[in-house]
């Protein structure tokens, strides 16, 4: 069983902030800057360009893919690390369309975040062969999935509501018709039990700053199924997919697996730091997260059900059909995370008029829940985001 | 003038060791850990998610990047830094090929990183519009350089032998057949004085862990002139690179300027080590870099000449034609640079035969060059380097 009490104690978090943005930035662990500082003194100080062999710098995106892997149910060494979200999207659907050459759908939905459909719209109009985005509402995913389409592209967690798409169901239903599966995990690696495996997913993707606490701005993941992993032409054919990229051939020759979606030089000071955000999860099972997400933002609901009747839920009510943070509608929204935030009380604003409330069972409590929600409450009721300053809209998130 | 002792005290090196591959990664400056420690503690842990406005991480790519464009002579606000130089060189000349879109060839040479043709392989491949790389010999570039060529894609100085092209010539021939230019200055940025904007460069990227010391796998930057920034379409439609991302729009519009090539989310602890590293320019001239480097490459080459008539030098003997490192063949290379590294000299090893010392003059002076030619000698006169330890081919660079 997890000792929840143990890990929230190794996080960095100031004691007067209930911190309910981890779907957006995980915070820090106080263990990280021995961690990073370490690196850069005893690894690249000391070692200098011998880092990348004798500090095993060159083999960190594979031994944190398969930490990585460990919590979404991925095979050995098919997990890789590096770069960003959208270049491992990228690099994912680019695959995923050689495998049913002759299909031009690619399948989504407008709960999907939004820049995966940008991703898609640039690399459909690069390829310069008439593949059609197809947009539906998530709830016309399943019946829109037909042996027209290449690949269904889709986000398991909705970035505003939370709503959870059944992954199992729609990568068999996808399987039955010939369609290759890309999933999105932002919003579910390290907060929802997944089985990338079991369920014969294709190609997953993720980042690591959100549930798995690695930085701003962390190194992304991707996962390529060992079905097509030896197959596959990568897209980007950087140096370090090269099956030998220290012989510097004139030819790029793919390395085997999932090794030939290494791109770039990979960033070793931010993979240090993911590497001490990802040490913990040797004392914690994914399943007690998942169990403990759901009482958490079970509680949240029912709190705020019955002490802000302004707030209108936008997440669905069965916690198996949602992800770990949950979403309202209130139309003042942009204040009243303001005002909150003002309280201690961190979520986030996403326009037009929704408030998100994340909770990461490894530094969020029941005791944290019944205090945020007295003071959403209480702002509420005495209209206490209603000032100048606080509507005044001076930041970006 | 630029005070080379005091720079030189910045950087955090062992005295027992002469770095001679700062070309390939340099070392760290001894105030980055407080940088460092100060972005994690201070400003992610103690602002979490707020940090992105009031610690202004969302300007870094920028705020960084016109640090870099003073020195390689951008215009402001032209610049911006993340990703990885794979990616980067991906962006230039997918939105390079949109210039001239009824042209087919991509000419560069064989003395070009191997990636740029592997990135330029797989672009060529995925676009389906027929067009060819032509790589010709370094010194047969300028007479390729026809009306028919679309880009000119080429490093400016050559990983291997240093050899350096004549970045104002090559370039003012393209403009004068319509071509347009994407230049690689992975060995250049910080070592070599740079004019993009007065020689009408049209696209450069580059790496900021070598001449820039960002350390390991730092993040990489994009150039794109005025004269385009606002006419290509970013084929990596990353939602940063969006003019409005917090407004999650379902389609893309591109940002002004070279905004438009942000991608992903930028990763904030590389970046703080590398502002760290920027920081130090305040008090350097790139053009008292560019001298120094000619003197101290001039001084070794002499040395050695001298000393070591078993080395053949590979890289030009004119230094107004080379970067700031030097190149020589031996034919037991990789043991001889194991013998080196064993008594403090580190230089490095490129197949076949190829062993390479680079000059930083930021850390590099002449009494290390005294030193290390002499320990150089020492090994080769009396065959140090020939030891079955030191030719078994253990370490991957």
């Amino acid at each position: 069983m997890t000792d929840f009490k143990a890990i929230k104690s190794l996080f960095y978090i100031s004691e007067d902030k209930i911190y309910l943005d981890g779907n957006s930035l995980g915070p820090p662990l106080k263990k990280m800057i021995n961690h990073v500082t370490k690196m850069i003194n005893d690894e690249w100080g000391a070692l200098l360009i011998s880092g990348w062999n004798k500090a095993g710098w060159i083999q960190k995106p594979k031994n944190l893919g398969n930490k990585i892997g460990d919590l979404i149910g991925a095979e050995r060494d098919h997990v890789i690390v590096g770069e960003t979200l959208s270049i491992r999207l990228y690099q994912a659907l680019a695959a995923a369309l050689q495998l049913q050459p002759e299909r031009r759908i690619i399948l989504s939905d407008n709960g999907n975040f939004p820049s995966d459909l940008y991703i898609a719209q640039g690399l459909i109009s690069s390829l310069n062969l008439g593949h059609e985005l197809r947009i539906v509402d998530p709830d016309k995913v399943a019946k829109n999935i037909t042996d027209q389409v290449a690949v269904l592209l889709l986000t398991e967690v909705d970035y505003q509501t939370s709503r959870k798409h059944d992954l199992a169901e729609l990568t068999e239903k996808s399987r039955s018709k010939g369609v290759t599966t890309v999933w999105d995990l932002a919003h579910s690696a390290g907060v929802i039990e997944i089985s990338l495996a079991k369920y014969q997913v294709d190609f997953a993707v993720g980042c690591t700053y959100k549930y798995l606490n690695g930085g701003p701005g962390a190194p992304a993941f991707i996962y390529v199924s060992p079905r097509h992993a030896n197959k596959i032409v990568p897209i980007l054919a950087g140096w370090l997919g090269h099956v030998d990229p220290f012989s510097f051939a004139d030819n790029f020759v793919p390395a085997n697996g999932v090794d030939r979606m290494r791109v770039g030089t990979p960033p070793i000071i931010s993979l240090s730091a993911l590497e001490a955000a990802l040490e913990i999860w040797s004392n914690i099972n994914i399943r007690d997260v998942r169990e403990a997400s759901k009482r958490l933002t079970e509680m949240f609901i029912e709190r705020v059900d019955r002490s802000c009747p302004k707030l209108t839920l936008l997440s669905p009510r069965n916690p198996n059909h949602r992800g770990s943070h949950v979403a309202y509608k209130f139309e003042e929204g942009y204040a009243l995370v303001q005002a909150l935030i003002s309280r201690g009380v961190i979520g986030d604003f996403r326009a037009p008029e929704t408030i998100r409330f994340g909770f990461s069972p490894l530094f969020i409590d029941e005791d944290d829940i019944v205090k945020a929600t007295d003071i959403i409450a209480e702002v509420i009721d005495n209209n206490l985001w209603n000032t100048p300053q606080l509507r005044k809209r001076q930041f970006v998130t």
